[in-house]
């Protein structure tokens, strides 16, 4: 668990989309962030108050995150002394990059001395059980998608935000670094033991109201041969009662992989049921969930309202046309 | 690696079923295994020569393998001696217990004082690569079962005896601990890192010559919810050409899932055909290995021609009838 509130840290970021990260925490959970911490030469802008880590400190700031990611994923030495003042100053670290703070030892040296976290995201901070498979109270939604990076995070978030909106019971569940740095909270699924996997995704999601919904982030893909097995832990763990599809129709091939052509919306739905049901036979697709960042407005409309017509399901870009189409399809049937 | 041959350590196994790990040693790798060694009331005889330590290297033993599991998986106290001398003897130590070797103070100062290589193959020894999708050459064959523990291991090992009987070029490949102590070689798939599990197996089974058969020992079922993404992780990662579905028709309910009844073998068949066709399109089922070891010889009979008839595959069980006719089926189609 990452404390709140934030001083989000965006280095020397080349780019606002190096800073991703720290816009994600921006948008999704804006009272999370007192203000941004930037270094010479950024060219990131959230926005936000830029602060020095007294500031931050004294406007309530309990962790820095690390916002930016740049080449590679590391930690860069340019950073450091900036890293060691936060903790001196009294803050917690929090970073999902590929090099842990834990493995720098100028930082390890002063989370000691003054008794502060580092927060590695990047891998579990602890041993999850089996899954034990038994059906668990409350409700139960999982974003599937068709590839990799085609927009069930955000699908997730804006649905948990409309329905809280409207005084639903519901709580994101993260499976992926930014999303945990974005909650504070989650699984870095593709970072657990093998056997593991699906029994952190119940850890995850555990009993709840009957009338309360998880909104669990999905990852990767049934039919990306890199991480379908990922996939179908997230879905047997989390044995959903409802399912979104999501999809990036703009996409030539699967993520990295040049000779694997996408599934149709189709294919994902009927194996996405079939699946699912072996934990949930009452499991239903709601939805579908449109990345249309890549066409212009008319042909966005035009491939949303094809897609819904085709499908028999509501089809919306929740970035442009919100998620309130998706929640409500969550009322019927 | 493990360096062959072998000193098979039974401890003090309270009966023939704690040293199965040797037994299965003993059964598929008869020329790795210089003889055993037995402790005080040990109940375990394979049948191999006692040896004292001395009397195992002078017969030129390099490893001594673990082949006793006690309850726990434990390296019990009472041992720490025996193996302690194995190291001093200048033998490397192989184990798949969940405790590790290599957590043994004593065991560690012994390997490191004489040179010599504690092998722990319940866990990874490398870095594995996410997976690429990429069609290899050679041909593989992989064990899909209704559950787990129901005879996969097996199948794909005496359908490898049977092969190399035949003179075929055939090479199992193991993707558990047992496997891997038996065979000296392997990935432990269910400790592999999760974004790793399918990269695993295309690094098990990498490019061979065309008419090569991989007979990679399957994991935990489709349709177990605990290990389903284990499951698909080797079905992706190993592109099989062809599917032996495995089956233990004596089981009420999937192992440790009193809720969950096992699937039908056509249920099966189907979602394995389904998934790997994702991969390789040419995959195809060959046929049915069934443990009939719960049924007497007339019920197993008439529940292999059943099975037959009903699947229209040869069904057979290989340790009752062999895998003749498995392998038969390899050639048609």
């Amino acid at each position: 668990m990452i404390e709140a509130p934030y001083l989000l840290f965006l280095g020397d970021a080349p780019d606002p989309l190096a800073a991703k990260v720290a816009q994600g925490i921006r948008d999704w959970r804006p009272d999370a962030a007192v203000g941004q911490y930037r270094m010479e030469g950024c060219r990131a802008d959230l926005g936000l108050p830029d602060m020095t880590i007294a500031e931050a400190v004294a406007a309530g700031a309990k962790t820095m995150v690390i916002g930016v990611a740049n080449r590679g994923g590391v930690i860069s030495p340019s950073w450091l002394s900036v890293l060691e003042e936060a903790l001196g100053a009294g803050l917690d670290l929090a970073s999902g990059l590929h090099t842990l703070l834990r493995d720098e030892p100028v930082l390890v040296a002063a989370a000691r001395a003054h008794g502060r976290r580092l927060l590695d995201v990047r891998v579990p901070d602890r041993r999850y059980p089996i899954a034990n498979g038994r059906k668990r109270r409350g409700m139960r939604l999982l974003a599937m998608g068709t590839d990799c990076s085609c927009g069930k995070m955000y699908t997730a978030l804006a649905m948990e935000r409309e329905m809280r909106a409207r005084g639903m019971k519901a709580t994101f569940r993260a499976t992926g670094q930014t999303g945990i740095l974005i909650t504070g909270s989650g699984v870095p699924l593709d970072a657990v033991v093998a056997d593991f996997m699906a029994g952190a995704v119940e850890w995850l999601t555990p009993d709840n109201d009957p009338d309360h919904w998880d909104l669990i982030e999905g990852q990767g893909s049934l039919f990306h041969p890199s991480y379908s097995g990922v996939t179908l832990a997230l879905l047997h763990g989390g044995q959903p009662d409802a399912i979104v599809l999501c999809h990036e129709p703009t996409r030539a091939h699967m993520r990295g992989l040049p000779d694997y052509p996408l599934p149709s919306l189709e294919e994902l739905r009927s194996l996405s049921e079939t699946l699912g049901r072996r934990v949930n036979p009452a499991v239903r697709t709601v939805g579908v969930s449109v990345n249309t960042a890549g066409l212009d407005a008319d042909a966005a409309r035009r491939y949303l309202a094809e897609t819904e017509r085709r499908m028999g399901l509501p089809a919306v870009d929740p970035f442009r046309d919100g998620a309130g189409r998706l929640v409500d399809a969550l009322a019927c049937g």
